[in-house]
Order: C-alpha cells, then structure tokens, then sequence
C-alpha cells in the first residue's frame, strides 16, 4: 500500500544529505497523496544511510498513524499543518542547513540580492514571529506550522516556496517533495550568497523589481518559457 | 552530426557540478564550431545526471536551433551575443558559483590581489552597469550578453576570460569549452580568496604591476613558459 | 579479547574523518567497558586510512596498557580523567574540527541561538579556563581533563554533551562511542552557525529559555518523544 | 631510474587535491634524493587526473633536467633554492589553498592562537616581505626562493615548516614529501580557524608560550612522545 507516495517520499529524504543539507538525523521530507488525504514522512531518530522506502510512515490528515511501524517524525504535525493550509503543495522539507539556520537564528529573513533568489522566490525568505512561550509549551510541532501559516497570510505558497523559522530553521515546500527539496537547496545556496554580500556590502539594497520579475516569472506562471514544459 | 561538437559541451557542463560549481539545474556551458558558425549548449532545465551528450541542443548564430528536440538553455540568446563580439572564443560558460556570485549581488568587481588571479586575468574581474527596465522587459538575455560587451570594450576577451553580470552571476568564457570551465572554476576560486583578504585587511591594494604583469605573461602570450606548449 | 570494545572505539575513529571533523591525525575517539574497567582508544599518531579494529590499545583507569602492542593516543590521560569523573558516559571523543576550534582558540562559548543547539545541549558549550603554567608544564594531558572536569562541576555531563578547551579544540562525550561522535558533529555544526548568526547579528542573545527546554527534553530525558525509543 | 623518487613525488602530488588544496593544475610538489643531488617534480599545467609516476621530471640541483620529457613544473627554481637552503628537508609543496592565500594576498603571517598551529610550528606562519619590481622581472622562480630563505634566516626549517610569499600562496616542506603535504595541510587549516577566530575576537593575543612549548615539543625533538616513533 502506498508504495509510490513512500518511494516519493524516500527519495526525498535521501537527497537532503546528498545535497549537503543535512547532518546526523537533522531534518526530514514528506509527500502527499491528496486524493487519499494521506501524507508519507520519515520516521523520528532514523540515520539517513539505514533508511528504506519502507520505513516511511502513512499519516493522515488529523494526523493518525495508517501505516507504518515506526514513529512518525516529531515534526509531524507541522508538515500536516502546512499541508491543510497550503492546498496545491505536494511536499515538504525542513532543515537545518547551516547559513539559513544562522538566518533563522539571528531572526533574520534572506534579503533578495540577485537573481538566483528571484529564481525561486517573488520577495525575500521571510521568518516569521517568535513563537509565545504558550505556543512552546503547547503542542509546540502544530503551533510551530500555525506561525508559518500566519507569516504565509499575504503571500502565496507557491510564490514564497519557504520560510525561516525564528530561532529555528527552515522550512520548504513545492507542488512535489523533488520540488520542495529543490526549495530548500535553493533557500541554503541563497543564504550562503546572501550572507557574503552583506559582508562585502553591509548596507546593500533589493534587487531591483523588474529584474526579480523577469527572473521569477522566466521560471514560474504562465509567461514561464525555462525548461521543457513548453514541448 | 556535430557528434564532436555535441560531445565537448557536454564535457564541459558535466564538469560544473563536479568542480562544485553548480547547484540543481543552474548554469551552463556551450561549445561553438566557427567553421560552421553553430554552437551546442545545454537544454534548459534538465538535471546534470540525467544530461547525455545528445541532449545538447545546436544553435546557429542568428539563434535558430539547427539540430535536437529540446529547448536549448534560456541563457542562449546571451551565449550568441558574446559569440559574436568575442570572434576568437571557443566556448562560454555560465553558473552561479556563491562567492562570484555574491560579488555580483554587491555590484562589486573582484579586486585583483595576488598571483592566483594574475595566473588568469591581467586585471580586476569586472562587474557590469546594472541593466535598466527597458532591457529587462525586453529581449533579457540578448541584453545580458550586451551589457557584457559593453563592459568589456576597453577589454580584450583574452585578458580578461570572465565577468560578473549585475546583481546576476559571474559568465567565463575560453579558447574552448574545457578552458571556459577552468576560467569559471579561477572566477570562484579568486572570489574566495578575495573575500578573505578583505575580511582580513577592508583597505587592501591590488597586487603591484610587474607581479601581476609576470604571472599573467608567465601563462599567457608569446613569452609564456608555463605548460607543456613549448615542447 | 576485548574485541567488541575495540570494534566500537574503531567505528568511532574513522567516524570522524568520514564526518569532515578531522584532518591528518588530528583528533581520537575512545570506548569504554565500566564491568571491566578499561577503555579503548585510538593508538597515538596513526593515519585514520591504515587503521584496523585491533590497532586499538587496551587502558585500565589506571592508565596503564591492558593490550595492544601500539602507544596509546597521547591524549589517553585526558580520556582517562573523563571517564572517572563522569560515570555514566561511555565514550569520549576529541577533534580539531574548525569553526568549533575557532571559539576554543578564542577563548569563547558558543552561544546558544537555536534549536539546532538546544536539541544537544540545554545551555552554551562551555568553555575552560585557560591552563596555568604549572599545568601545561606537569601531566598536561591529565590536567587537560582536570580543567574540562573543573568547569563542568556546575553541569550535568548529560546535559552538556562536550566542551572547549581554552586555546585547544573540543571534547565531547556520551553514553556510547556513536554518541560521542554524535556530540562532536553537533558542535561544530552549532560552532559554524553560531559564527554565521553573530556576523549577522553581533548583539544576538540566547534562545528564550522555553524553546531551549522544549527542544531538549524532545530528545533527553523521561518525557523525550523523538526517535523510536518508546516503541 | 629514480622509479622510487618519482613514486614519492608522485604520491606527493595526487595528494594536493585529495586533501582539497588544489584547483586546477595549481601547486606542485617534489621529492629529493640527497645521495644523488636531484629532485624528482610534477611537470609543468598537466592536470593532476591524468598525472603518471613516470611523468614526474627528475632535475639536479643546478636546475638541470635529468630526466624526462616534460617540461618540469615552472616553480622548479623555487623548489631548487629550498632544497639547497634547507638541507635536511627531504620535500617542497607549493599551493593556493584557499585561506592560506588570502593571508598571503593580504600580506599578513598567520598568527598563533592554538595548539593545531602548535603542534607543527614553534610559532607563526610567517609572511615573506613583498619582492622588488627588479626581483619579479629578473629570475623570477628562483628570487621568490631567495626572499623565502631571506624570511626564514632567523627561523628554523624544522621549527617552520612552510610559509607565506606575499602577493602569492603558502609553501610547505618537511623531511619528506609526505610530510611536507602534511605541512602544507596543517597550514590550510590553521589560516581557517586563525580567520574564524579573528572575527570572532578582533584583538586576539596569541597562545601562551608554555602551551605552544609543550604541543610543538611534544611532537618533535628529543622529548617528543605523540606517534609510535619510541616503541
């Protein structure tokens, strides 16, 4: 049951730390399957290299167990809260990449600079709030979805394919769990770049707006023509 | 057909992701035969390990494509343009390498400090204007390739195998494909290096003129002796 | 004899390298068997690419060499002094890795400013004092310990996993070998981001006080729900 | 002839990029036989992937081919005025690793903060003046050898295995090739985390000197007890 959606899902966890985005047992990716409301995710505390697709665990939408014999990520419930609020996603990464989490760290978003970012992102990488010590002590992996939703209110998912967490680290996300990987490398590269320019250039402006336009809709919406999509 | 042509921009794009030059489908390289005033370049958007030198797409110089089924890479238009201004060039190569590139961000030429960057540029890696709206809107990536030319008009293409485009990303470029790489790979390597020697001294000067005269002349022109092109 | 012990100080040494935390012969990890008292430990100067399960030497707490026909990482002492001051743990590991070796040499603590921090450590890393003069002179490496056990007396060893030692590097700990490892890619993880949010951001204060206990009673601890433990 | 030295020098070389010292055909490295008055060097821009034993060059100590049919690398005066200053080392290697170079481009020795720099050199790496305009037009090669021994007249070559040439790149030596590579990795290292703490600790004094007394004595000279050399 579920083979494709826990290979998709597979496949995405494995590529975090090919893509240098991961250490130990740091971060986690799952998929969903919209018509059967069921999203797979990688199991909590399992080492990247001892992983099978098999290992995925079968979460639903209000967050119960369908398959599976291991404990699902304890991030869970944000991957679940981004996926109720976040309808035309299909994946979603969280991190701990090392220049976005400094970001996050510091309460930082990614400023825009250049058009590697535009190529991903319609404005900056937000970060949201901090979370209220209520929110903490709560059920801290749900409330941690529920203040990307709120900092997510003005701007679409698909035009912001991630975020920073304060004080945490980031999240991506995409219409698929490859694509949402695709985020979250974009998201570190961006972060290395931008924190360079910002030591090169403290008081650096955004790109300008008709540049990250043109980068940014050269890739996505209707006008798009990079890529094979057009053949 | 252009089997051979084919063969060396394939070469050369494969060869930016193992130099760590390249995150995900960024960047791209193209090759050119002169005598058949066409050129092969990387079809866009397709992922480095799934690229095979047939998916190489040729182009002719008025930007038709001569021979493939993909869409050749968006950045085509820019290739053509320096193609055409830089007769003696065999090939071109674009990425977005994260030091280079945060200079680009900064709007800041990389400043020429020692012998690794006089090993292959006579000078400073310069950085273009910014583009105005009016080339942004319009055919960009023709535009691109001409605010390069522009830049480099008090420039021979020989002495200064790279640029930084504005707020963009650094594009190199070589006698042939191989060595537009290996001005891609110095490009970020000098960036580096540069950004460390600010951080560690923010008024440094460039590097003296008979240094820098000695280890560009040491690799370049009739008296160089560096290699294996005397024997 | 001893051949499990070994196995698990061996996994642990060439670990490290595996992990970008050591160079040369930087660095030693070592395993400890409480029924039996004795521990074992990288053998002194040996290229982690020639190193064999049984070139791991055999020490009672007493330092002397049980078994093994190599000297005994010149570091034993230190190992020695962890191992009796702190009883639950049973490993020890020790590298030069960089961002973490920076904060040493600067004499500075690695704030805590995240979660990545606080899912390993329920505080800073700590930092010693610096050695008297007296004591880099006498039984160094003992004294090494002596001041890593002198600024923990505050601390709980499970709750701060590792720590700098004033102008030298890291050592880190754990209830096994692999968690020790564990620790000590946890530092310099935490190192690099904690250098990168203070460039970001000088002035940064540490986490608020709930997010830190929230993460590090996810994972440490009666109430840890990471992982597969409570399956 | 010379099979065993050229394997050295060979073994020397393929070393450089492995350790990630080398882009390109940057650096070179060389072996010398004392009984015999001739060094064995890496040819002159072969790139190190398709480097052979047999391509290694064997020139004497008058800067003599000896044999081989390439052309020996362009540095070789530099190697021949080392080898000739320094009589007990046993190999030269060259770089342009990253963070070393950029102490060099900023003309700045690398300071002593720690015992990774302690434990292979009795004090900074230091920096060679900037050479004359009459230097750099003359024997250029052999001149960059020449203020190298000027530097480290008062210096040791066992006490400071390797330096900075201002405005160019780190070289390292040792009793052997082997070790001068170690040389040449230990000094890569040490200008990183030597960087790192300089941000983080702008003013930072350098290690004590019975610390840095005990670590370089404890690997070299007659007390030494690091590695298996007393067993």
């Amino acid at each position: 049951m579920f083979k494709e959606l826990k290979r998709e899902a597979y496949e995405a966890n494995v590529a975090l730390p090919r893509h240098g985005l991961i250490n130990l047992t740091f971060g986690n990716a799952s998929a969903i399957d919209r018509s059967k409301a069921v999203f797979a995710i990688k199991p909590s505390g399992v080492d990247y290299v001892a992983l099978k697709p098999d290992d995925m665990v079968i979460v639903d939408l209000e967050g119960r167990t369908v398959e599976g014999t291991l404990n699902p990520s304890s991030d869970t419930p944000t991957h679940r809260r981004l996926f109720l609020a976040f309808t035309a996603i299909g994946g979603v990464v969280h991190t701990h990449s090392s220049y976005a989490t400094a970001f996050a760290q510091a309460g930082r978003p990614i400023p825009i600079f250049g058009t590697t970012h535009a190529d991903y992102f319609s404005g900056e990488v937000p970060v949201t709030r901090k979370m209220t010590p209520e929110e903490v002590v709560g059920p801290y992996e749900w409330e941690t979805g529920a203040v990307i939703v709120e900092r997510m209110r003005s701007l679409k998912a698909e035009d912001c394919p991630g975020i920073l967490v304060n004080r945490h680290a980031p999240f991506a996300w995409g219409p698929t769990a490859a694509k949402a990987v695709e985020s979250a490398v974009a998201i570190e590269c961006i972060a290395h770049m931008a924190f360079v320019s910002l030591q090169l250039a403290p008081g650096l402006t955004p790109i300008e707006s008709e540049l990250l336009n043109k980068h940014f809709k050269r890739k996505h919406g209707p006008g798009a023509y990079y890529g094979q999509a057009g053949r």
